[in-house]
């Protein structure tokens, strides 16, 4: 069985990620969703186990003496990190499976597994990104200006993904996403095995 | 103005890149298709100025001695070449151009264009590959035999390429050409730039 890709979607605070990542799972059945851990306190609508297996900060304790987790990092007061299990069995079961997770906590990930397709989600502008911070309501000026500042220096990190791919409309993001994972399939050195097979068949032929 | 990308599409003779080509140029009319040069004689219903440009030994003598072609080869007693001209000035007026170009020429652009995108579309199966050729019904035996012999030897250099697409299909073969090149489009190294400003422009409101 050849295992499926990795395939990790980051980006800076509030550019559209679980938006982006909740359209491409109805678009693609076929992409396994990682679901993270976070000790964050679940907003309006989400649902534990859905969205996130929700914590107290005891249990994601436990979790991380017990290196249950791929990654975890502390983002704006709260612990983020990635069920280790789920994630290999689901590539060694062949599928492709998707992380939605915060910069950290990404090239954490890359550290692991540098074979991982690894794609940042940039807001158009900056202006944009402060809005849609913005618009949640949910947050003080100040935890908007903090995340805002924070925001601006994960942007700096993107040299360490492969893609950049621009939120500028959330059809079209999907699009490319589903695009790059097509392409990354494709890759000689993800394929090569397979042909090797036939170039040696041949050979015995000739 | 950012420039296009240079997509090559090659393969083993009779995998099909002419025909996958041709369904392309038809999808996706913002692909510039790179016309070669040749001195093969036309096949039945083959249009100078759209297949190929069909010149003489002497013409296409000319055009290497002035530096004219950004490659050729001989292949199976004709020369094959890319007018240069056409591909640099689509390049800089920021459209992508595709080239379908045999094996040994498309390893020569790469020395001049190791940015290019180089897609390697691949036969099923060999049997396949040489039904397909059989199928042609414009060669003898002998000539059969030395296209297969051939086409072994060009799966080698596979290991040269970025991309390697399995032409089971030509409509799926052509989706998954789309893919890579919207893919390509959002690579990191290709888009950094974009974003530069971006952060630039971050670090001093900061």
């Amino acid at each position: 069985m050849k295992r499926g890709l990795l395939i990790v979607l980051s980006g800076p605070s509030g550019v559209g990620k679980g938006t982006v990542c909740s359209v491409l799972r109805r678009k693609v059945p076929d992409l396994v969703y990682s679901v993270s851990a976070t000790t964050r306190k679940p907003r309006k609508g989400e649902i534990d186990g859905v969205n996130y297996f929700f914590k107290s900060r005891e249990q994601f304790q436990e979790m991380i003496d017990s290196d249950a987790l791929l990654e975890y990092a502390e983002y704006v007061g709260n612990y983020y990190g990635t069920p280790r299990d789920f994630v290999e069995k689901t590539l060694e079961s062949g599928k492709d499976i998707i992380l939605e997770i915060e910069v950290q906590g990404a090239l954490k990930v890359k550290e692991k597994f540098p074979e991982g397709v690894f794609i940042f989600l940039m807001p158009p502008s900056l202006d944009e990104l402060k809005q849609r911070i913005e618009g949640r309501g949910t947050e003080s000026k100040d935890a908007i200006d903090h995340r805002m500042s924070v925001a601006i220096e994960e942007i700096g990190l993107l040299r360490h993904y492969d893609y950049a791919v621009t939120n500028d409309d959330i059809e079209a993001a999907c699009h490319r996403i589903q695009c790059i994972v097509v392409a990354e399939h494709c890759r000689r050195e993800r394929v090569m095995g397979d042909f090797a097979a036939m170039q040696h068949a041949s050979t015995k032929k000739a």
